[in-house]
């Protein structure tokens, strides 16, 4: 794809991955839990997959679990943690994924107290909040570790300290800056392979030895016990080949994709006028730009800026049919024409500074046709005559 | 594999389903939640392929939703039941796979009520005993289309007419025999792509329109609404291109695999002493044979078998690594001995009668073997004299 600014929505799949994946896909087919040597050699490649991904983030292998994504590693670290202990509250952020949103909202409804911690207008939890949160009834903290929106990096360390069970949705942070389960100090931590160049419908969750989750599926008793369905050999083999290049890229990507954001985002701020950044300026993911453009929907940008072969996202790619407002943009008390206007580009691997140079051409000519037809600029303009 | 008989554990990838797959593992990587063209292709390979489905199986588009396993859909159409509705019983049946018998032994450690309704010797549920289970608190009635261990064809059509919900678990049915909800008249049913030359990590949930089934797990809203987290874009095309291959062959596969397998019940039966078959001679899936040898465990002679390069099972793929008795010949009322020594062997799109041959000869010497060094078959035979 041309002028990929959608990294945050998904990745391409790494070639190594796909090569991982090949032998699963033809040759070697057996099912791991069987017992003979094919099926065999299918569970040691899972092993050894558990090993890598374990080496990779802090953790022992046995506290590595594979699901089917993202979604349902959130599903399982929440709703696993109120099923194995008694407390009925659980402390998250007005900014989470909607996997980890939308469940908390649901577990409201069956009766579960949930407080939903406010940020700033950088998009920051205050440690201190949820400090003030916390009960003897709290069951569970759920905070995500880089926001998907707008790339806020959470003090997760410092929440840590807490003596609370802590779950983080790191699913955009995992291959792309450092993430280390036991600096960070959380007792379950979320990842989805095809954020970081693995493929589609494989995920994890790491949950710490001695941490009490139930198991979200019951069956053939796969997982050790605690994720039953059939092993998605090449998923998960795909997944941990893909952790290991993004992982190793990170001294050499994460700088590169910095400097590249931070240029997009200063061309943007000094070519087009009336703009905002949303989200951070420092502690914010390499390669996440958020910015709303006034008096302009960021829909109808996002269809001139197809019309060029150029992708990028309004925000989360799994809403980008609704057309709600942004949750996270509205929590960081942005205005409703503001997050409107609001678009997300989010760089990667394949991001070339030619790139941010083509986008800035077709960006620039989108937003002054878009603003020509826009009533809201008419307005603008006439009124500051 | 050289004598792969292990087809219900899983199958082959087929050429069509990878071929159908490698596109979206390589140049349209897109999200198929997000706005711009690639994606919108991205979208409409799935929409294809739930089009694909719902008119091999008899449903409408709408009623299909991917899963990560045929487990999540067994897991999913259960517990959703339970969740959207009042009832608190379920009645089920005491050989079904485990990713509905654990599920319910799960709910009923919640407080739930379970019906186990009981087989005859040949694995068959009888429709009156689910009759006259049925409550006016039932939610649900979980019935296992196909058995995964014995191969026996549960009469579904007639469960059918019972005026309650009724689920059933078809992912040993799928693509093997003609599969028709509307036939059926079933309100929900799993399938699982491996089990019809797909990838693994991919299923479906049929769920009738109408019917009441919560989501399990909450987030993006994909599959509108009712099952979030990012597609498994290539798992889904690839589980449509497998059944419409496995789906268009069952007029010649069925008959073809029928003979085969009446044939190696036949050689096993007629050439090797002390065996019985396990299951029923009609109305059992055409690549299912499950047979007991006596005085020897299953698990030797599997051992011996895979030495010699020939894969079987002793049951479910999904327990091989467990040694409790099989849940499924116990509710036949077969003995702990007989349990003990029974193999699955299941046959596929690759056998060949030439297989047939050559697993014979392997199994007749292991047998041998293994009975040779068995103080079972020694006492036998002392007291025979």
């Amino acid at each position: 794809m041309a002028l990929y600014f959608d990294h945050a929505a998904t990745t391409p799949l790494l070639p190594q991955a796909l090569e991982a994946m090949m032998p699963f896909l033809n040759e070697n087919f057996a099912n791991p839990s069987s017992a003979y040597t094919p099926a065999r050699e299918a569970r040691k490649a899972i092993d050894k997959a558990r090993q890598t991904v374990a080496a990779l983030i802090g953790a022992n292998p046995d506290e590595i679990f594979f699901t089917s994504s993202g979604t349902e590693a959130d599903n399982w670290a929440i709703k696993g943690a109120l099923e194995a202990g008694k407390g009925r509250h659980i402390i998250t952020s007005a900014v989470e994924h909607h996997a980890v949103l939308y469940t908390c909202r649901h577990l409201e409804k069956q009766g579960y107290d949930i407080t939903y911690v406010p940020v700033d207008g950088d998009g920051f939890i205050s440690p201190d909040d949820i400090k003030n949160a916390v009960r003897p009834d709290t069951a569970l903290v759920s905070i995500i570790m880089a926001n998907n929106e707008v790339g806020t990096i959470q003090p997760l360390e410092e929440i840590g300290e807490l003596d609370v069970p802590i779950h983080t949705d790191a699913v955009q942070a995992v291959g792309h800056i450092p993430v280390d389960v036991t600096k960070l100090n959380v007792d379950s931590l979320s990842l989805s392979a095809h954020k970081f160049y693995g493929p589609k419908g494989i995920g994890a969750l790491y949950i710490k030895k001695g941490t009490r989750i139930a198991a979200l599926l019951q069956g053939g008793a796969q997982e050790r016990g605690r994720r039953s369905g059939t092993e998605n050999v090449a998923g998960i083999v795909g997944l941990a080949a893909a952790l290991e290049v993004s992982v190793s890229a990170i001294p050499e990507e994460q700088p590169r994709l910095a400097i590249l954001r931070d240029k997009l985002i200063r061309e943007i701020l000094t070519t087009i006028p009336h703009v905002r950044l949303n989200g951070a300026k420092h502690n914010r993911l390499p390669g996440n730009i958020n910015v709303s453009f006034r008096f302009i929907e960021g829909e109808s940008l996002l269809l001139h800026l197809d019309m060029h072969g150029c992708y990028a996202s309004t925000g989360s790619a799994c809403s980008s049919g609704a057309l709600e407002p942004s949750h996270v943009l509205t929590a960081m008390g942005i205005s409703h024409e503001l997050t409107n206007g609001a678009i997300r580009f989010s760089l990667g691997r394949d991001t070339t500074e030619d790139d941010i140079g083509k986008l800035m051409a077709i960006l620039k000519k989108s937003v002054a046709r878009l603003r020509e037809l826009s009533p809201l600029y008419d307005d603008f303009i006439k009124k500051a005559r």
